[in-house]
């Protein structure tokens, strides 16, 4: 049986109407021997969704972009060289869709850092064809970025997880939190909430750093050891030398980034995942010579991470907090919502097309 | 006997007026039992000296201040607990002259990271002695802070290394820079001709990165295994996930970053040692997500590491290239010259308040 040649999705045309969705038809991927095709069950919005169709990182590549990266659906077909994944089978996508699988990149299990991936949505395949997201009916991937979900997480909850969670997961991963080590993780919302779960099922001690007292107690019970609001001068100061690793969720131009790195041990690290639209602001080389410190940044994750982060998710009852699941068609004030920061964690769109 | 109370010293008392030096007596740090008293030989011509002079990191933190941080000289006073020097013995005393040698990273050879350090000039001692630098006839430091000279270096090679030296070669061996690994340097001044000579010791494959093609010549001769000019658009491509880490020297607050950071193997670092005046520029976020790369500083270095580069300058006959050595009377003739960018390597001052 050949696969569904189609998609329809939820897409825009024009960043200035940014929450004008309308429903079109598109080719899906051109069909591969490696490819999992799969019909759509739910997709998360991510602040990147916010970000693209906004026109914050870019213009739109294409007449109209389908978001969303945060898949979960049912495989409905597999190419003949697909053996990871079966017809009916329960799998999930994220924010890379493709790579070019022979760089030293792709075969050292860093296909995330692939200088010819290809973006789950608003990006074009190397044949020209373009590449829709998750707002949508069906998505025909490359099996190295299919994910098995476990069968203790349920779908709703795993969506989040394949761009906010992998996110954060990989860069903890990489930069060693775990036992012994003291992390600390700024900026609370769709990434930090899964950041927090992931750190401390790492082993880690974790400390946020948030601007929002109101968040204090569901950090609390996601598993922080420490809340501390940065809004007060000095916030920083009984951390002095105390923290191993930061990892920034937030997605503003503007943190306390001087306090913040001045916590950190000699030598640390602060690794931003929260991408703003501009550059970053006040940051003086000076503040980071107190203590030999950097900044950086991460992008999602391998699949291999995204496995093993899925795993540990499964076992210690790691799950978003969702403040909402919407059918598909409102993801026009979906993101309206998530723009104007009414969203507390993450959003979550259900299929409606079918 | 007592050691000397008083240095006389090259100083200026206005930041508007920054050649204008004159000299005047002042008193030396309060003897300890640890303290190790010199009489002055040379003192090398640091960028620092320059932001300091001109007001660039700040005004200056007292009415008369004595630049100078590359300090070679003979030692005519120990503590009595001092064990490691003897009078006579010619020693180097760097950046930094005091630390608590009680917290963490003092007790784990991080003292150039203490929280209460005093910087060797525009710095004061907890109990209020001003510290003045080495355009000087003498100074008294903790034997913490001072350095041995092995016999085959000569001093007015050795002056430079103590700030210079060391502000490069401790990040190059804290960040892995060895056999296997492939390092570029960025900026070739007094920092960056001694980091060509030490990552190439270390082990290192080095690049270099210059906006200066005619210092092409020397950086092969010092070691640089390429050079590569860096105002050629695209100049950066060739080297696309080749570099392991960068060590930048250029006291600039635009460097081409992005096209650098790009250069990366996935994780790679980027330590900037040239500290500009303001922020950096154009720093966006994204430019270090294609790699998860990430941008640092670094502050001198320990005494461990001091030592430890002495004795490899020492075994592979590393030097500076000393454009000039001039009498300490030209002090503001050499401010001028470096600030005017008309030094290539390093001018250091000998001795003629005698």
């Amino acid at each position: 049986m050949s696969p569904t040649t189609h998609g329809k999705g939820y897409g825009i045309s024009d960043t200035k109407n940014y929450t004008d969705f309308s429903v079109q038809s598109y080719p899906l991927k051109t069909p591969g021997p490696h490819d999992v095709t799969l019909d759509i069950d739910f997709c998360g919005v991510c602040g990147s969704d916010v970000h693209t169709v906004t026109g914050g990182w870019g213009g739109l590549n294409a007449d109209f972009v389908v978001p969303g990266h945060e898949i979960i659906g049912k495989v409905t077909h597999v190419g003949a060289e697909v053996t990871e994944f079966k017809v009916g089978q329960r799998v999930g996508v994220g924010a890379q869709v493709f790579g070019c699988l022979k760089c030293e990149r792709c075969k050292s299990d860093n296909e995330n850092y692939c200088a010819e991936q290809v973006d789950t949505y608003n990006a074009k395949y190397p044949d020209g064809v373009l590449a829709q997201g998750g707002y949508s009916s069906s998505i025909r991937v490359h099996d190295r970025w299919v994910f098995t979900i476990p069968e203790a997480i349920k779908s709703e909850d795993a969506a989040p997880m394949l761009c906010a969670g992998l996110t954060v997961y990989s860069p903890l991963l990489r930069n060693g939190a775990g036992p012994g080590k003291t992390v600390g993780i700024v900026g609370i919302g769709g990434l930090g909430h899964f950041a927090i779960q992931f750190a401390k099922a790492l082993g880690a001690r974790v400390i946020v750093f948030s601007h929002s007292p109101s968040k204090k107690a569901d950090c609390l019970s996601l598993g922080a050891d420490e809340f501390v609001t940065t809004d007060k001068e000095g916030f920083e100061k009984p951390f002095f030398d105390k923290i191993d690793y930061i990892l920034s969720c937030a997605d503003v131009e503007t943190i306390p980034i001087g306090e913040l790195a001045s916590t950190l041990k000699v030598g640390g690290l602060v690794t931003s995942v929260g991408l703003p639209d501009g550059e970053w602001k006040g940051l003086q080389p000076q503040l980071m010579a107190s203590n030999g410190s950097s900044i950086g940044c991460s992008h999602i994750g391998s699949k291999k991470e995204a496995n093993a982060m899925l795993k540990l998710a499964a076992e210690k009852g790691i799950k978003p907090i969702i403040d909402e699941i919407l059918p598909m068609s409102k993801a026009g004030d979906a993101i309206q919502r998530v723009k104007d920061n009414k969203v507390r964690y993450r959003f979550v769109l259900k299929q409606d097309l079918k």
